[in-house]
């Protein structure tokens, strides 16, 4: 029988799997952007996302346990879709049209997996660990407006005209 | 190669594809749930997503398509973790806590991609599929905001002093 602790250490487990994949997916989808905005954009979140994962451990640390990965089907089910764009479309500017698709779906679900974590590391009593993932869940809502503004500005019309 | 309308109706599919697993999905959410207003907010949610699914088939006649689902990877995934939450987890109050994240995790999944659907509707020239579905995507978010209320006001509560 689980506790709201025991699934707050699980979900913890989980979003760390899911940044170390995407830890190894953006510069891949970096090098496939063609707009320089876009490529410098998940170039820039990889970086945070190291970031996201030193707190991930620091959090773990926090509730006196390993830091550990636990298998993620929701984030390897969404890398699959964004995997199978990249080898569909050749035209540039479709491609980063559904790169931009594809990188919201990820921001998505990483700010419904922060704002659980947060929630739940409050109800716990757990203040330092809400205060230390909240950065993380602001970082991801603030990628996700970047791209939103990426491709309303260039992308989707570029892809429109090819 | 693909354009930017092929990726408007893959991501149709992909969609279509989710809605209906969760039709299926709901109820059983609904089931599990102890909390009064959070069973209801499941069964409400079911119905809203039986409209869904009929805004999408307008969409795809708009695009002179048939409707079609596409397996989805990331929805899959995503039930898949809450089903794990559900089998994993014995206290009711903990269960209603485990479900809310799930459900927020497949609402803003379902964000994202209305979304990004929205942007390439308008972006291609079709405003009506547009304003249809983004009327889902405020469905949708209305329905994480009223689980996040949910949370805050009982079941992260009640979940710790199980």
């Amino acid at each position: 029988m689980k506790s709201l602790e025991d699934l707050l250490y699980g979900l913890l487990q989980d979003v760390y799997y899911a940044e170390k994949q995407l830890l190894k997916a953006l510069p891949k989808m970096a090098k496939q952007a063609s707009n320089q905005e876009l490529s410098q954009a998940f170039l820039t979140h990889r970086d945070q996302t190291e970031g996201q994962i030193a707190r991930l451990e620091q959090a773990f640390e926090m509730l006196e346990k390993k830091p550990r990965g636990k298998k993620c089907d929701a984030i390897l089910g969404i890398i699959q879709e964004g995997k199978e764009v990249m080898e569909e479309v050749e035209d540039e500017d479709t491609m980063d049209a559904g790169l931009i698709g594809a990188a919201q779906a990820v921001e998505h679900y990483e700010i419904a997996r922060y704002g659980t974590l947060c929630a739940w590391a409050k109800q716990l009593g757990k203040p330092q660990i809400a205060r230390l993932l909240h950065q993380s869940l602001e970082e991801e809502k603030q990628t996700d407006e970047l791209l939103t503004t990426i491709a309303e500005k260039s992308v989707n019309k570029e892809a429109m005209t090819a």
